[in-house]
């Protein structure tokens, strides 16, 4: 039976002197070729189910033969969790500044060409390594600003610090209300089928702010560099945001699925020894920018028809609008619908809306992965 | 058919300078003598589902023949219903003072005793009838009080003043996750039985600051004061708060079955002349002192286990609470129950709770209404 | 030189686990018949200048000799201090539920003539002791309860036992937009010219659900009751809530000039053995039912006009308020004033009101304390 | 006299169905070949001071000669505006995603080259007529995107609609708790003479989100395009950000002040036929790469020692920050200065701060205007 080794990260403290830290959890692996992980999850104060798989994956990798070493960090947002803001968690941004807990990551912008110039020589093993040490420093220059960085800053930069030791980095994140989704960088989309979610959003290699993407965008950025001056390998990296159905949800027997399709991603990478086979189930897919956003055209109360993770066809009602103040006019109650089939994949958590709410995010042009 | 007629009644203005005004709609009925009706939905802000019931019950009266007049208030907190904070709806108390919006009823305190000696001569009619104006002109009294009123009274005070002159009022309310449960007033018992709805409060006669206390209280305090001194009539004015399931939620199916609950009790009151049959359903009730609020002992992630609207026996599972930060202890899981019999009501909105958070609202000793 | 002892007080615990807890320093005194004394700071989050007159008293105290112990419990809300929504502290009620921390205070109910049945053999000191173990008893088993507390009853009576414990009991606030003033009950008028405070309220003997209240009006109506039954002692206990200026501000200096009223007071009362004069200053006063709050009777941008502690004449402006949507008409810009002199005591601290925001609260029929 | 023409701006539509709309007040010139001027106050909701600023504005152009058309709108976010969440309006971002709505205008991203080359036969007129009509037919494709606009967008593009139309924009803030500066482009640093603001920024030509970059960089884009291709004309459109001391206050005798030197720049621009001389006093400046933010190194108490205003010599006390809970280590209150001297702009609204928060931004390398 493997044990994980209890530690915290500190990243800040609250006005009245309460430390802000992160709990972290490692299982140490047995091969040290074997590759590494680090897993985080409730960065966003209300997207709680990440926990619960945490807490499964590491009850599964008690029994378990741990060849790379795995770092775990539920909780990780101190100050997002315990915002609350009536009964709702307020977690999905600084109370102070608005800014999204999950848009504080650094965006490394590493001149590539230059840093590829000055260490080609070395071998890849050693490339990876000197690559990662840069990384790495970054995020500590970072910390370090002689002026100060934000609660925000501080926050992401350390947890990100962390990820960037790992060669492998999940994100655990939900919806508002929503089905299960991958947020699945394009050179790695086989990696999709391991993982028990049925939709994947393919997406490119730009830094959006989150996590996934600080983490792999600049060893994509590298490889794609390197190949353009004749040298390939692998994207070193590997890293996904797991969206795992709705917010302000615990389901500890859903949580267990989530956990044994992640368990078989990580048997398939040989972080552990034991072999877990995938989930049977069918898988599919859009690219980013298929990947739409649907606002509210107009207020009211919302009933929310279509369902999360069911095909809609064009013209199929999405959503009833009421209007109790027009009561009387035709516009008492509107139905809503597409002019494109869709799969709706979430939508928004309160049953009422202003205009411009954003109501629903939709794939289109959806297309099933090969088994 | 009959139309609605269409007004607003004006609470209040914004900062800005807006119009804090609710819509009216009114159904003129055809029988003075038959009682008349007031309707409110949506006073606090998240508890929408009573603006879609107010929808079909409009669209039913439509092809009905009304004796008694008909008031509806829906969206009857122009600025709670507005008041987000993140994506839910805050709209449970005045964002500056937290006062709850439900806690701003005007509490007469008549002296029933003197005001019963000074009008005991009246025959029934007259002595409802002054009653009746002596709430209404409180009601007025108030909001012209010569240093002002809260934001929360000049809005309560008005919607109540308009509750004063209907013999029935419905207040239409959600929980936060919750089944459907009546509030009754312990004189009117055998009304809960038209209602749709399983669970019944049954609540006794003192003022707790809301509607229906409002509505009822004095006049059952006069009935009682009356009695007291040989003069025997029944509680002139019936009042009801309808617990329509759970907020932030719109479903316009559900609605309408809550709107066919409602007519079965106006059809029984005579307030409309067509015979609407209540639904065939077993209904449950407990006394006030017997509902029971149920607080975390600790903190931590949440799992609902117990579902709403169904019977738990003792020591069956009420929730799990995870704390990952103990994970390794015996802490990390821990299953609650309670040590009596009950039927969970509603629970807390949120997964995650911080210790003294109200979990559950659950009925002990409960008892079936006989049919 | 006389040091604090450093320990904590546990008040609940968060959702991501963190333990609440409120900072104690104890200054143990020599004699054991001095009066002991708490005193508290920042239970509404915004209200911080209690903790820097906090420091100051615990700096003078480390040069004086103590003699009765001193307890202090700054920061004594660590939740609400924490409790940011833009960049003000949202820290006057529990973010959750509305409730105003300063009104979870135990209303202990005792049935006094039957207790003072019970203990009235006892000699004074013996009936002092005893009913102080029967308030704090109370409180235990508020704690206790077996369906749990609220997060604000756990915090509020945590802090109500230390106070219990105490002969002298100093709850610092601060007020909106606030002038210095002392809430004082009527038995203890003569203490209020120890402080450094220009304006007092006189208090009756009811519980309005505050700290200072909690902590006297037990004893107040013992005292009485005793009277009453031909015994004649005097209270027991005494109780300040005192407001330092307004909210939001940290003021070395002036948290000085008020570590020094308080010393003159516990100087008073024998509690240290230095002899502490109170500032030479004129006090006035009024009666709680002369304390008016003036409510916005129509929203808009306010200009403050009047200044808080500044007596202001019937008929002179208090506020302007701007309407710049109504630019154009006679409503753009409304002087407003009050029909009485008055001295304003605070005002809101936005400039800008829905209609019913409590503007102003102000003094009426203000009297001067004798020197 | 001058009157205005009163209208209103349609922006949105709240969830109970309430229309936001901005008033507009529309002061038509005599001379269609003056300078026209566009002037918004209060798009942060705090920020009110703005309002008293155009009321007084407003005032003063009655009795002026109106040249070109001036349009105002005052109480620019309706939601904004009336969102409260404790005393303080939280008006600063969207409630519901955290953004601000200051950077919600549209980045109109034109290939000023293939533009340029399109237009570039056009004499100067029609080339800034032609441009004019390229940016304000963007806002309305992008107020007419399919799958809907945010909420923010609707608001933000509205207003810059009718700023596109205007030669001059003005768009009036206010600091936290801040002394008066203006945001001030590069190529204009001379109007920043005409304004009663003693400090500028002087910012370059890359849009950061603001209405005053949305306004003037495209045009400064097109001005530097045409030169470098040979053709030369001054920037056409002149906008300025004025910060006009603190939010969360009216001061009427201030706003006039602040009216009189917008007026001594609308004179000079011959806006208005009357001579208006700016106000003589001295006027500071840095750029924007001098303009730091100081983060708080560490969570506490904050008293405010530097004077926004003031210079601040290297070395001085910037700020206290008390931390109660480690009274009696030598961390519970500690001194914090800069290295280098500055002039305090402005500082946190709060009293206490979590590690990170921005507490104070200075000019560094500050110069003088000549006169």
């Amino acid at each position: 039976m493997t044990k994980a080794i209890t530690s915290a990260l500190n990243v800040g403290e609250l006005a009245a002197g309460q430390v802000l830290s992160v709990p972290l959890f490692t299982f140490k692996g047995t091969d040290n070729r074997a590759p590494t992980v680090y897993v985080q999850a409730n960065v966003h104060g209300a997207e709680v189910q990440g926990n619960a798989v945490i807490y499964q994956l590491m009850t599964l990798l008690e029994n378990c033969h741990v060849l790379g070493d795995i770092v775990f960090a539920p909780l990780a947002n101190p100050l997002g969790i315990n915002q609350k803001s009536g009964e709702f968690t307020l977690g999905r941004f600084d109370p102070i500044t608005g800014v999204n807990w999950n848009r504080e990551y650094l965006d490394h912008k590493i001149d590539i060409a230059a840093w590829y110039k000055q260490h080609q020589d070395l071998p890849n093993d050693e490339l990876i390594k000197s690559f990662k040490a840069t990384l790495t420093e970054a995020c500590h220059t970072k910390l370090q600003q002689p002026w100060g960085i934000t609660t925000g800053h501080r926050l992401a930069v350390n947890l990100q610090s962390l990820a960037h030791s790992a060669d492998i980095v999940l994100d655990l994140h939900t919806g508002p209300k929503s089905c299960k989704h991958l947020y699945c960088p394009e050179y790695d989309m086989d990696s999709a089928k391991f993982f028990s979610i049925p939709y994947s959003l393919i997406i490119p290699n730009s830094f959006g702010g989150a996590m996934d993407e600080a983490a792999f965008c600049p060893w994509w950025q590298l490889t794609e560099y390197a190949a353009s001056q004749g040298r390939h390998f692998d994207v070193p990296v590997a890293a996904f945001t797991l969206e795992l159905a709705s917010q302000e949800r615990i389901d500890m027997a859903d949580a267990l699925v989530d956990a044994k399709g992640i368990m078989a991603y990580l048997s398939h990478r040989g972080v552990i020894q034991e072999a877990v086979q995938p989930a049977k189930m069918p898988r599919y897919a859009c690219y980013l920018k298929d990947y739409k956003k649907f606002h509210a055209p107009q207020s009211g109360m919302v009933e929310y028809c279509a369902k999360v993770g069911e095909p809609l066809l064009a013209g199929n009602t999405l959503v009833n609008i009421l209007r109790l103040d027009l009561y009387g006019s035709d516009k008492a109650c509107t139905s809503l619908s597409l002019d494109k089939d869709c799969v709706p994949i979430l939508h928004f958590a309160s049953a009422s809306v202003h205009q411009g709410t954003e109501l629903y995010k939709v794939m289109t042009n959806v297309f099933e992965f090969p088994c």
